[in-house]
């Protein structure tokens, strides 16, 4: 007997949507079968190179051949796609964040209620080798009693401020990943939140009352501590590290150099910069975020991240900003 | 011409005055001339090996070929000895911290006001040679305008709860020399403190009203932002990182290995541990420290750090002590 | 006007022969077309992977829709089916080695005579980003004048006797790459070679007169040095480094670690082992060189490694050898 | 009862005389007791440092108060020196080399028969921190069977050519430590050795006859190799590296940065550069081999290495030429 082969329809044809269609394409279980996208040339182009079908997304939704769907368009539109997908019987694997707003992620969660196991939230990073292999060792008690965990995620360079204005601001925009991230290895939820934040990077980024650099701490009810340390811009490339602290040690994540070469001059040992793009520091972390997808359609796991991680981790964006404002630590 | 040869009486023959003792006399500008120590037993040692006399506080104090005395007695007796030592017209190195209490700092630097220029306070690590060439490059523009530190500062292991007892806390005791390495390195003043701190260690300390496991965050007025990241137990050697992140990137210290050995086996790649003790870790910078008192002495520089700094990192303890039991950000 | 597709037949579809047919895939300019092997069943799997025929060898040289045959088959066959390749007017894409007798290797070229540009010889390694990212700078003086090469190049374990026994021994095997880089790395034709060599690791390889410990040093006419150490057998993973020396400094390639984790405990500071697996730790070089077989195929560039880079890296090995048994440095 | 305290004669007052006089007075059971130096100057200015007296060659070796010797003087006057001192009575420790003729240091060999136990030679990498570990954990089986050394041995920097023009040739100047470094690592006799050699950093040097450039190969009866690579300019420092490899797995000694201090900016990820002179890269491993030299004074330890560990290391330096004169593999 054969492995069933799980017909996807990809929705939304661009830079992230992308990277989905290679790797639905190269896992032996998934075939793209169907890409929706309201741009009509790059869905095309899209299906063409995978062998796939371009088609609306009614058709895409009501089509009994589709056993799940990719949200991989415009953050406003993935609540909407969320409930009328789960409507419609399929599994979904959507981009993260489900909303920007938390009272529509509320909202959303409220109306698929009773079928939360066929929403995948897609933090990716908790699919990165290094970081799946820490949380493995980590769970396996190699450092024993975890303590203080760290996360520092800068991002390469100034976003076009076009993005700044509608990305809901960076803590629900790009710290949203490493609250992802925190609880996840924390493994427990925090309860206390305290936050400092400044705009240093871009007159632009604060005339859209926005920021640029801060520090976020979280604590969980046992007190594990964990800090979170944001830039919007590393001038050597994407800086992206975890660590892991606890009563037997410690693991910690490097960045991921272009490649192993070094050079010893006068002037110094260079070694190559971090990855500089998400796409291609994170290639990885998608191909096997997707295998964990396949996991989920054949019913092996449930799906996590989950709906509720992705509302946990706003939650913990909103408890940030409240601090920023009140001054106060916030107990959630 | 010759130079002065400056004679210097020490003031404590325990484990950090022998390390001194050994600075002052590797010098080729000071001479380690008398020792003072209840404890005649390891004063006599002490001053053996050296060539050096043993004396009573006051003998020391009054004699007019004492030219510096360098306070390395219980921390109790500092600020005493300081008031008695500047009174007397000496110059003076005093261990870290002048005292625990801030009204006792307050007075101390009160009663010797006008004479603060012969008072070095022994923030040690500012000397640490790597610690030293990033504040060279951050001040030379290396990496542009400075935006976030990150001070991780791990004792290699529990501490007997009787040093517990007396060590003022470990804000006190222990962050004290991050809350002046931040300073360091911010080159600007905090205004605003925000921690949090967790007992996770030793339930003896917890039963002490201490904390182990912490991070405070330093915000200045133009938005600088520093977050130290402290527990008293990392179990694999002293664990102490300093990390700049500014407009053109980053300079970050690592942590030095016993040995630059490398072994590869089936069960991995291993390097040596961190140098565990802190005598050991940071004994290049209290020799660099002790030539910085000698250009104290030879009037070629301002003493820094001074009673100020002194004065300025207990005040963040107290700060972010503050932040604990408020559980708000505290502004300075 | 759309570039030209080039359709591929694929001749060998075992371990390499999927490796290939992946990156051929993966390129917009090629199409896996057609899959040719003994073994029906694998090469019909593979074949429908890829949307691929399944044809007899003879069918596949004479198709006119067939741009370039990828000999991917046992050693044995590589000069046959290059020069059947070529004389049907193919472009030839052939595994290293061309063959492990030098005489065949000569009359292969000999029989291609004028066609040469027409055949790519497969040394993966030269592809790999961080040797190619090396070669680059080389050339581009960063170093200044190349004085001094070093290959390390140890297999990460012992190979089955059956192996080794149709190997052609150690020099032709697997030193035959190091060879290849020794000439990449120096751009100048070594004139003298002397080697050392033991059997160290397994009894079973002395038995068949192997050997699989050695150390081969050349020199070329301006007077560069290259050597190369070799082992059959590193514990800890596949060990493939190289050293480039120059006037003005050193460009080294490290190994490639699983991940970028770092693990700190007590029993010290351990990072994760080289990739084990060729083609684990080569697959970006083997989808590097599909690439530049590509441009080959559209006459952008000459092949190389070409067929006479196949056969002066044989040469090399001729002379290790011989250099082994009379115990003098060979001139070449 | 106390310790012997060993009075020692410096017989140099040079650079090197001067590291010595350091390591001695530091040594809780040695004492610098005596300077010898024809520069009245330098042996006067170095006695007062040490509280030492500045005696006649004649005077220390003839005054009973006097343990042992440290010869510290030009290479020329070694091999004499340590005939008179043995014929004195002393313990001596001299610098490498005994000699540069082999014939010459035959004659001392035999001249100080029966006496060998009282002669150290300074070969100090030996006592490298990290060298030292190294061949512990070697000596403890951590990776099982020795297989393959590798030396790299590079110069910082261009020598001035009046030293080239004494120096006895680069292998028995600058190799020789290289030669007892690998029969340090591999425990047994070379009995094999070839060598290539180039000159390709400094035309004087080859006006001199000498070469700069080179790789020596070792092998023992049971096989294992050794691999030296030698140059006398590595511009970015001195390249100073050992490697281990057995049936286990590797150990390998990296360079010694100045500091652990890591820059990340567009222009790469840079370190500091190795320590450049011998002096400071290798100062604690004069430090550890003076420690060695005191076990031998107290009788605690035969002399390691010995005279005979300096004839051999010159040995491997004759067959290495003889291998580049006559273009043959030379059996020992």
């Amino acid at each position: 007997m054969t492995d069933k082969i799980y017909n996807i329809a990809l929705l939304g044809a661009g830079r992230i949507g992308q990277v989905h269609a290679a790797n639905i394409a190269a896992h032996p279980l998934s075939r793209l079968s169907t890409v929706v996208d309201p741009q009509e040339g790059i869905a095309r182009q899209l299906a063409e190179a995978y062998g796939a079908s371009v088609r609306s997304l009614e058709d895409a939704l009501s089509s009994s051949d589709i056993d799940a769907i990719v949200i991989a368009s415009a953050t406003s539109t993935h609540a909407d796609l969320i409930e009328r997908g789960i409507r419609a019987g399929k599994a979904v694997f959507c981009e993260k964040p489900v909303d920007l707003s938390i009272s529509r992620v509320n909202a959303t969660l409220e109306a698929i209620k009773g079928q939360e196991n066929r929403l995948f939230v897609a933090f990716n990073r908790r699919f990165d080798p290094a970081v799946a292999e820490l949380k493995r060792r980590l769970d396996a008690g190699v450092i024993g009693d975890l303590e203080l965990v760290t996360v520092v995620s800068k991002d390469p360079g100034a976003l076009p401020i076009d993005y700044i204005k509608v990305s809901g601001g960076m803590f629900r925009d790009m710290t949203i990943h490493d609250f992802d991230m925190a609880r996840f290895i924390l493994g427990e939820e925090p309860v206390r939140v305290t936050a400092l934040a400044s705009t240093l990077t871009d007159p632009a980024i604060k005339a859209e009352g926005d920021i640029d650099t801060a520090s976020v701490t979280l604590q969980t009810a046992s007190g594990k501590i964990a800090v979170i340390t944001n830039s919007r811009r590393a001038s050597f490339g994407y800086d992206q590290r975890v660590e892991a602290h606890g009563s037997l040690g410690t693991l910690r994540t490097e960045n991921v150099p272009k490649t192993m070469l070094v050079q010893e001059r006068e002037d110094g040992v260079t070694r190559e910069k971090p990855l500089f793009f998400f796409l291609e520091r994170y290639a990885e972390s998608y191909a096997e975020e997707w295998k964990e997808f396949v996991r989920v359609l054949k019913g092996e796991v449930a799906p996590a991240p989950s709906g509720e991680d992705g509302r946990k981790a706003l939650l913990l964006a909103e408890a940030a900003y409240q601090s920023l404002e009140t001054g106060r630590t916030i107990a959630l």
